[in-house]
């Protein structure tokens, strides 16, 4: 299905109801209204405006449409804001409070904001729960964008006293448990506890460790209310939020996700792009400029899936090019439509676009839409209407399952401990993971990213590129699994209080593989060296453990000076290093073939994915090619030949 | 004539004599003095000390010189400050008080301030208003340098808010204009109005115009209410002030200049060069380390004619190395000699060189002077011995207009939009205007800076490398010109408030064009694409608009993908693009061709410019060049050899 | 002999004994404790715990270790920042309060620590002063380290005046010599005073110097008061500190090493290369990633060298990997045993490893120790084992007195000097120094690092790299000097107050050779210059002055205009510029041989370094060289053939 987000309160009455009908003409199903309206619903404490909101949600669904409805925390209005000034967060890096004038100016730790926002949610669930045109709920919008999920305040302090008194009980197990015995950090009582930012030079990892594990935790409680508030007023209605890139929520995303219906993701391949190459090479980087990296967009949407009890949404597509990241580029021709089946083919539900029209005004004025400020149609108009069409040919698609031999285990800790210790200055979590990723993705493997309390019996091959706490009962189920395991540097080597695994490093995963990490050493990424493996020579670099020799481990790489670099016990695999692409693509491929997974040979640019009994081909290159299927292959769009740009789906 | 820039108070009084009759003796006509002299002139609240000045200048005028006084308010002491404390700026960037140690302490929005200022002017008024050894005037210094026209302290918020009422009426007008409902954003009053700084993350674009204007209007009102105290009391003196390059200023510069007698500028090449081309390739870079870009003075001096009513002056000319750029070099030999002659050449009446002597102390003890702290003669003396000479040749240059036939649009409001809306973080708008400004200079071409109310009618051809915000008045001069018109990307694309033009750019001028801006990508400056004009193939880069086709529009140059990139409709032309230097001189040599423009082809380092009767040549290169000029030549300055660092000047 | 440190305070006392026993049989003789366990020895206010320590002292004397205490005052605990909170640094770059979390967090100018810090010395004094088992103390930790010297607080402030009134007498006096009439930055009493940072623009560079002399007088005054307690309690016991790298201090290390029986090293080469050579290209860099730059350890033990009355220690000693630089590579093979008999080499008596076990937990968790946390022998280990067996070839080492015919005079203000007055952004006068130091190392050369008040009669050839501030005592003494006498750009230019020499640079040296510093100009660093000397063109580059020709000078460089860029009176030399390392090596290989100071040729990976009659050859290259040494050589260590990362010791 599709929909599209509107904003009613951005636009004269008068354009509302050709607004809906077209909506509908374009084959959207699902309007998204009220996300940031909290000004125009109450303008003054206690005085609300339901009037416009009625009629607004009365024409969207004269028109067919079906709406979701959000609550509109996420903008506290300046009149809530000067009535409790503790509202607005601080800046963990300066200690400067952040003001009003953007959004997400608030503090998860004020207990103000915390009634308020639950206040308003009850009130608009009061009003709008059972509303017979409202399907759904959207919570909040894009929680923890713009480093909202830790603050400075007074409020976020004592909170963290309390959570770390609960945490641990008295104030020896925590002094004990961080080391605080170190340089004399002793703590005499919770009320002494500070916050572990702007001291001389680095704090306790476990402290901080500690302070995001606090955090999250906040954001979750502030969700977790809203979601039981809404609950009570809209029954049979599903509830959702809409996420950014899992690795910039610094919450933990699947405890997010828990309560929620379904996750929602918003989708911006060519500013995540920009964001997240930032530092490629220029033909590197050029290339995927105006398509976004292949793997980037399945990258979150995999993720999405991974931590969502239902088919997941797309609740933003990026329809043209927006004004956030440091360059915005325009989208090649064709590829809002390539994004749309490609977010299906990896299991979506439904896409939704941002927005229906340009604004014209206020911080996203560059930010394109559906249709232009003139109210002409934007480029993006035409590919949906080709996918409306497309779609149709295709009715059962949102229960056919995505199925996946291959998972990649994940975790935001694992993100945050890399953050907290960077030990190598060109360590970084997320493009260690999406190296891996993206290695898998080019030989056609379909990859599940599971949690480590997932079921891992449907796996033949389990990877982790980086895990530094793993828990007992993992380590114990990968014991009794059958699948391949590879971990990655890093894995196992910390205990959840971020201090050394006391065997040393992979720590418990030492149960499945008997390697210890004798050193770590870090690399100027510039600086690297040989990397031996099956007869040819590829890269070590950044990251560098000394691993040692047992009789029960087979060496399966080597570094350039004829150490262990990657090790094998059985069908247990431990990688001492970060290496190059090219290493993880063969060595994948051998695992594959060792271990029975099915590869696809492709094209640079081509990526295939299979959806129950469908089979997706996407084309991010600009040269088309042609894709020798059998000339019985029954195709229910496009041909054997795919053009740049362009989807191919098969049965 | 010729000036220098003095502080006696710098020195011992036995030196004044001397250094007044070498003053005359090197044909310096005026002595600029009292600049940072406040502390010595009051040294406690109304404790004034007048007699070492009384004397200083009567030294000066002994020997023949004329004075010009200055207002010393950049510099207030000390007990001004601890008497009120919140004279003092706040840094808009962190919050944090901007101290006393330095210059320009001080915020326009300070109602102190504003009455001390006012009261020292009006006491140096008094005393030495008709003083017949004072010719005139200096406001102030280098007003806003070191970003202090913006301030986010308790002054600036109030005057802010009582700014935004007077401007917007009532408070609906303002969220209306803002679009404020976007994200929530209302206020419900004015005394609500935050400064549009420090939030979460970006702040409304109309929010920081408005700011913007905000500011510049605080500089003016406290320059405008200087000067009116100065006219009452130094009837018959001019009045000046010594401006910064235009960009820095963040102040509409014309307005800062209306109820000036003229315009002086500060003239630095080398730091100037050292900062703005700081980006620049070695070999680039290296070329004009040691002489300034060979168009970036005259592009000052070009600016500064624009808005001086009289002829302007060089109130400080760079005479050495200074101390204040990343990196200081020394000017080759002649090149203070040269940048004299071609300020006069580009329209100056006066060249004052900064400074007397170079002083041993303090912040600037390593800027160079014409004499060093020893009193022996530095380099540029003999140059200024030589440059004496040659100014006797040509006794009514001062009176001569520079006339040219093309003009640049400008106004400080375009480079207000541009930092505010980054969209791509490779445009710079001054570097935009500049590289259209060098094509221009390379082709022999005298350019005129107007802005909007300018009258038209002189000009064979009109450039707006970046206009985003126009008038309806300066289109309708638009439609009734004869000239070329030439428009470059971004132009008319914005309403007064900074939202976008509602018939979307390049908005009110397609009056003029009828093309549309369909959408905007910015790239990253590495990447960019082919621009295909007139059989040749340039680049187009970083900033690239997708425009409409339409009967009455003619293709002048293409993008990679065919579409159009620079459109024509009659003699006006719309560029959708950055693009490159090349570029810009192929077109603008092309353009100067069809409208009878003269353009002049000389080597790559050498500049020609005409005023009067006069032309002059100036070789910015290392090598000798031959001029080729007619044997009847009449050689005022050189001759058909030009010399590296040297100058012709010819009638 | 060597030592260890120690902190049993980590660890469960069950361990202490093995570990002791361990140590004795590594052939550590020292061991360091107690240095951050402030929180342990005082849990509260006045509330003592000892018994702890004293078992800890007794197991390692039972083994036969020689303990050396330390003052915790490194990291004061919780209670007492919360009993006094103006004990917290403050931020002089944000004017942000620095916060309790990790440690140095302490303002030298709290009278409130000051105090305390003295209290638990004298406690520890008492008690441990005269205990048999202590040979010695050390004071604090790595003074200055975090950039701890500065301070924008309160406290500070209100010393400074104090300082500024005792240095200056009256007010007038300070304005005079500061210059402050430049600016109108006068004071009219000492109460007004700023500390000079964020101030609208850059302060006075007088102020500037003046508040580091400050702040170096507060370390000095805060160490030589815990000197004197020390001595009062614990007589005919050594005290000393351990140094982090001279340029890192702020504090005038020779005053800081005054009351001092001897200075300590904490020599961490890999850390210090990282960021010493960050800019370095790929090659250059990654040549000595694994070994640190082959000069780099070695200009830190010569400088310690130079300000130590007895021979220096290494405190702390890289044993493997550490965790604080952009980037921590693993020592090659043999590296700590090479850097160790460096240490030796260069006149070290002691070399304590840093520290005996890694620990699990708090900020270090990632720096390797000799053992492993699961307490298996890390690499060093064994080193360690050989270096223990080579030492005893060698008893009376410690002795023997390291001769140098060399000097490079240096001294903490001339550093101030350069980051106070930037002048050009690629000043760096560390590498500046350390360029000069390097080139002597590779011809073979000792050096010795001495102040301006030592004895110059030992030395051929002196060398100032950087000396802007000279005495007319060092002047007078150069005068009746015999050795050749070399000064580098800017020295003798500036007066104690850091104004300008008033008869130009080099000032007082001009009573050593007749050449004037006309001009100086900085230029970027990649746009350099040729530099003419002895029929070889080589660079000059970043720092360039114009130096005055006289009868009595000769001209030993030019510039690429031909003008003087090196001259020479008698044995005196001034060199303008900065220039390349194949110019020092070449220019310092003439004087040698001029001067008749012996140099030698090796391959470039090796150094050579005499100690009484013996010699130390160390190769830092990959690759084995042979010696040619004559077949008498008396081999000490090692043989003819230099392995890679090996130590050849020979008579």
């Amino acid at each position: 299905m599709l929909g599209v987000c509107y904003y009613p309160e951005h636009w004269p009455e008068s354009m509302w109801a050709q607004d809906a009908q077209e909506m509908a003409a374009l084959g959207l199903k699902y309007v998204r209204i009220g996300e940031f309206a909290w000004s125009r619903i109450e303008s003054a404490p206690g005085v609300f405006h339901f009037e416009w909101l009625d009629r607004a949600i009365a024409t969207l669904a004269d028109a067919g449409l079906s709406v979701i409805m959000c609550t509109p925390t996420a903008t506290p209005p300046k009149w809530l804001i000067d009535l409790y000034p503790d509202i607005l967060p601080v800046d963990v890096k300066t200690g400067t409070t952040r003001g009003f004038g953007s959004r997400r100016h608030y503090d998860f730790s004020s207990e103000n904001f915390f009634r308020e926002a639950m206040r308003i949610t009850e009130v608009l669930g009061q009003r709008y729960g059972e509303h017979p045109a409202i399907c759904g709920w959207q919570t909040d919008n894009e929680l923890a964008c713009h480093d909202t999920t830790h603050s400075y305040s007074a409020n976020a302090k004592a909170a963290f006293q309390q959570w770390c008194q609960q945490h641990y009980g008295n104030i020896d197990n925590l002094n004990q448990a961080w080391g605080n015995v170190f340089w004399s950090m002793e703590y005499q009582n919770f009320q002494q506890i500070e916050l572990p930012y702007l001291a001389v030079t680095e704090t306790n990892p476990s402290h901080n460790l500690a302070y995001r594990r606090f955090s999250s935790d906040q954001v979750i409680r502030f969700h977790d209310e809203m979601i039981a508030i809404l609950r009570r007023y809209a029954p049979n209605r599903f509830i959702t939020h809409n996420f950014i890139p899992m690795s910039d929520t610094q919450t933990d995303n699947a405890a997010l996700a828990k309560q929620l219906d379904f996750v929602s993701y918003d989708n911006y391949p060519l500013g995540r792009t920009d964001l997240f190459f930032a530092n490629a090479a220029t033909p590197n980087f050029k290339r995927y400029m105006r398509t976004g990296h292949p793997d980037y967009a399945s990258y979150a949407f995999d993720q999405s899936r991974g931590i969502s009890h239902g088919p997941f949404w797309i609740m933003e597509q990026q329809p043209g090019p927006v004004n956030w990241a440091r360059h915005n580029p325009r989208p090649e021709p064709g590829m809002v439509r390539l994004w749309s089946w490609q977010a299906f083919a990896h299991g979506a539900a439904t896409v939704c676009f941002f927005r229906w029209r340009q604004v014209p005004f206020a911080q996203e004025q560059m930010h394109a839409g559906l249709k232009r400020t003139d109210n002409s149609p934007a480029t993006a108009y035409a590919e949906i209407q080709q996918l409306k069409q497309e779609l149709a040919k295709l009715p059962a698609l949102p229960e056919t399952p995505v199925v996946a031999e291959v998972a990649i285990v994940t975790e935001t800790v694992a993100q945050w401990v890399t953050e907290i210790e960077r030990q190598g200055d060109s360590y970084n979590q997320q493009q260690v993971e999406f190296a891996y990723y993206s290695a898998l993705r080019k030989l056609g493997i379909t990859v599940d990213f599971i949690g480590q309390d997932a079921d891992l019996s449907a796996y033949k091959l389990i990877i982790a590129p980086c895990l530094p706490i793993v828990s007992k009962a993992f380590v114990d189920r990968c014991a009794r699994s059958n699948a391949a395991l590879v971990f990655g540097p890093r894995s196992g080597a910390k205990t959840p209080d971020l201090t050394l695994a006391p065997n040393l490093g992979p720590g418990l995963l030492q149960q499945l593989i008997p390697v210890k990490v004798l050193s770590v050493e870090t690399t100027r990424p510039d600086c690297h060296d040989a990397l031996h493996f099956a007869d040819k020579t590829y890269e070590s670099a950044r990251w560098r453990e000394e691993l040692s020799e047992h009789a029960d481990l087979m060496v399966v790489a080597r570094y350039h000076d004829n150490t262990p670099a990657i090790v094998q016990a059985q069908h247990n695999y431990y990688i001492g290093t970060l290496t190059c692409d090219t290493f993880l693509y063969d060595f994948f491929a051998a695992l594959a073939k060792q271990y029975g997974i099915t590869t696809v040979q492709l094209a640079e640019d081509l990526r295939l994915v299979r959806r129950g009994d469908l089979t997706f081909i996407f084309n991010y290159g600009a040269t088309a090619a042609t894709l020798n299927l059998p000339a019985t292959t029954q195709f229910v769009v496009g041909s054997n030949q795919i053009n740049p740009f362009d989807v191919v789906i098969y049965r």
